[in-house]
């Protein structure tokens, strides 16, 4: 089989997911992971279609990519005879991509409904833009809009649209399965007569409508398509897109294609986890190769004959993909995992094994009100230190007291800043600091305050900042703002990176000890 | 095409996926549900696995079933000679079910490892074990486990193993992807090669964990099955099993194939919420032909192109499943969308079109700010409202103040619980009014304030109360504490349900317009 191309478009398609909202910085960490991974084409965005986008492109060019190129997407020339003066194609040109996208309609109708235009005219936009960015030295993707209708209707002129891209230097012509209406052996057949008809490679670009984008994707790679475009974890508008984890790992794993590296494979889950938290949108558990799930095995028969025999339920090795193998058990065995938690963190010598099972119980009190801790490795450890007797916290809360005030001054009640004031009192070593400092709402002032008054006495403090900031609701089932609420801080002194973790009902007071732990832990003798 | 019968799992193998447990009532009220919608064959659990499902069995038979027949799941008899007293043969007989799935293996592999048997005894208790239940006046179905694996391993067993079930009167052979190596074209080959083989119908039995379940169900189709097995939203153990409103809707929207009747079809985005409630999982929104966006339009180039062509990104009218069209108001849209979304509302008459383009500004630079309308529907509303000249406010805000407070009394900094109390000052007829509340946390403190103040003039808010309250970090790329947060607040007075959405840096403050905004929407005339 011919090399296969991953074409993402995670930051354009994939933004268009009804929930998802990408900052320039969000898109920037992405385009890393996902050349990281072995991606091969990382379309940013739509350059002059909004300031984001243009921004993004503008700071791209800094990325040192390694594997991947990126591509600019946009649509063909709009006024006969203005390629030069064309705003889209100019700012195609302006992101500096060295790949460009250009969507075109392939269908008849869509071409006298929507770009209400005459059918000669449309391949003369396609033709005309593609000769036009050749000639500036882009590489041209063609993406063949509404190609399976189109196809089903006029085949003549889908064809006709495609030869045209083509012909005009196109390196790849992409049919879009816009609507989905197809099916994978639609997907196939179709696949295969282009191949017949043109010579450059196909691609295949296709929406979830029909739940089945994964499949349809493979069909086009068994009928020779050597492109496929999608998103990480399916996300795109409506249903979203073909999930390019899903296809990786099947073409990897099943159709043997050496689509990525094994030890690209190997970030699949990864990239799952670190898209999902970027986007901000819950990892789906139960996600094909990637989710937490996805090798996780309940009692009675499955796991009887998991213990039996590891490929009973098991379609692959879960480690090459970066997942790992769970069996659900029951409550029983938990001390087993606290002892494996206490060793990873290196606190085997400190912990008797007597004391696991007041530890275990502490875990399973923390966790019934809030908190977790597996993205919170520093407040686990920093739990397990506070449980032995003979440990000395480099400093200990007394009080502290938030204000938050918004005063009306215009005529406009949201004209004003706010304004938010923190006092802290800490003992450090007997001795009582207590500092006051506003800041950028009460949470940022609090932070502050209490830095204030720690970094007196420790000033290596200074090296310590906080990375991310995040909050969950814990408890749907508690009704509106009296909910649970968890914390999550992400901390660095610009060697390590460390997670704490805080719950409460009060998101000020989950605030607090997530940032409390944070900076604890930044003071461990290591 | 062959009259295809659908067999639902959504009460045997769809509540083994994590996160699911169902009671005996739930078990009852899906049943009835699935009748509704046409499903043939609905199995309903393992009797003698647990009592749980023997209940199921025994209430069930009071069910008033219009179209489907109940299915009692079990394995096939264990010791040699013992038909008669097998306990498994016996708990399926005493559920009167009409109809019996007996799993047995197919796989020489998994004969010798987990049955730990000779390859002619698992013959036989699949060839016993279904004549003693035929005898006993039971329709039996044969599910042929790890069907595919053992296929490719040793054909002639698998196909043996088929082969005795349907001699022993088995009404359908069904090939299960238990292990799930199978792409559709090896699942079409298949399903092809046993209809030459065998005499009785096939089926198809398959698991998502290569996200192409659906897929292979509907090339079994392709290939002559005449029955596909699977779960309502694909529940199921791991990645969950073949999603069967997906089926229905491709079977009978794309493959022509009289599975449901219309008016069944027309349940099939009702019956992906019920199910998803009664599961208690919160329903996918992006779920393929019944999610809430499977439908929805997001990006303008879309929207318009959709105003123009409702068939340009819709493969299927939404009402034949009973969904919905929904088009979504983001920094994405064109005026266009904005002028859908404000028709929708109702408010087409009150907003001038030359006045579109100036709204389309302000939500863009809203979003830039970290608002997102998208689940907010009620602050876009009061958005457009206040955009307009002659709005009149039912209330003003004036001022308000937080504090919240952690003083230590004991020796632990975390023992004592946190104060907060919140001061609100609004202006409703150019009366000011005062209120003080305290709080569970500073939001809920000043909702309680807010309240206070506002029901004196407006006693029906009594019957408003939140019913969820979300917080999202927006911007990732600002640092720490710092970041922009969106609070996303729904609300309802027991009749209509709505959502605003405040976005700060401050949590206190994006609580603040969020809550202001629901009670405003709550006093609009409507």
């Amino acid at each position: 089989m011919a090399k296969v191309t991953l074409y993402d478009t995670t930051l354009r398609d994939g933004s268009q997911m009804e929930g998802i909202s990408l900052s320039v910085e969000d898109k920037l960490r992405i385009a890393v992971k996902l050349d990281e991974m072995g991606i091969h084409f990382i379309e940013g965005g739509w350059p002059g279609s909004n300031p984001k986008d243009d921004e993004f492109f503008r700071l791209a060019r800094d990325l040192k990519l390694q594997h991947a190129v990126l591509v600019a997407f946009g649509s063909t020339r709009r006024v006969k005879g203005t390629v030069e003066n064309d705003p889209n194609l100019k700012a195609l040109l302006d992101s500096e991509a060295p790949v460009v996208t250009l969507v075109g309609k392939a269908y008849d109708r869509q071409v006298k409904t929507v770009l209400e235009t005459s059918l000669e005219e449309n391949l003369d936009m396609v033709r005309e833009s593609i000769v036009y960015l050749r000639a500036q030295g882009r590489r041209v993707i063609f993406d063949a809009e509404h190609f399976f209708d189109g196809f089903l209707a006029n085949p003549d002129y889908a064809i006709a649209a495609v030869r045209a891209a083509a012909e005009a230097g196109a390196e790849y012509v992409v049919l879009c399965d816009t609507n989905v209406g197809t099916l994978p052996n639609v997907s196939y057949d179709f696949t295969k007569r282009i191949g017949q008809e043109v010579d450059v490679p196909g691609g295949m670009h296709c929406d979830n409508d029909a739940e089945v984008a994964v499949a349809n994707s493979l069909a086009a790679v068994q009928a020779g398509a050597t492109q496929v475009q999608g998103t990480i974890n399916g996300y795109g508008e409506r249903c979203g897109n073909t999930n390019l984890l899903s296809v990786i790992g099947n073409l990897k794993l099943k159709l043997d294609t050496d689509v990525v590296a094994d030890e690209q494979l190997q970030h699949l889950t990864e990239t799952h986890r670190f898209v999902s938290e970027t986007v901000n949108m819950p990892p789906n558990r139960y996600q094909a190769y990637v989710g937490e799930s996805a090798f996780s095995h309940k009692g009675g028969l499955h796991a009887s004959a998991m213990a039996k025999d590891d490929t009973s339920y098991q379609h692959i090795d879960p480690e090459r993909v970066g997942n790992t193998k769970r069996i659900v058990v029951s409550e029983l065995s938990g001390r087993g995992n606290i002892a494996i938690k206490i060793e990873e963190h290196g606190l085997s010598a400190q912990v008797p094994p007597e004391r696991l099972g007041e530890l275990l119980k502490l875990v399973k009190s923390k966790e019934q009100q809030g908190f977790q801790y597996e993205g919170a490795e520093a407040s686990f450890d920093l739990l397990v230190r506070r449980a032995m007797p003979d440990y000395q916290p480099p400093f200990e809360l007394v009080d502290f007291m938030v204000v938050m005030e918004k005063r009306r001054r215009g005529s406009d009640a949201y004209g004003d800043e706010a304004f938010s004031e923190a006092t802290v009192k800490v003992k450090i070593n007997d001795e009582v600091t207590f500092t006051v400092a506003e800041g950028n709402g009460p949470v940022n002032a609090l932070d502050a305050a209490l830095r204030k008054g720690l970094t007196l006495a420790y000033p290596d403090l200074e090296r310590v900042h906080l990375t991310d900031y995040k909050v969950r609701i814990v408890d749907q089932g508690a009704e509106g703002t009296d909910a649970v609420v968890r914390v999550l801080v992400e901390s660095t002194d610009g060697k390590h990176r460390w997670s704490t973790v805080g719950a409460s009902s009060n998101i000020i007071e989950a605030s607090w000890q997530a940032l409390a732990d944070s900076l604890e832990y930044a003071l461990l003798p290591r």
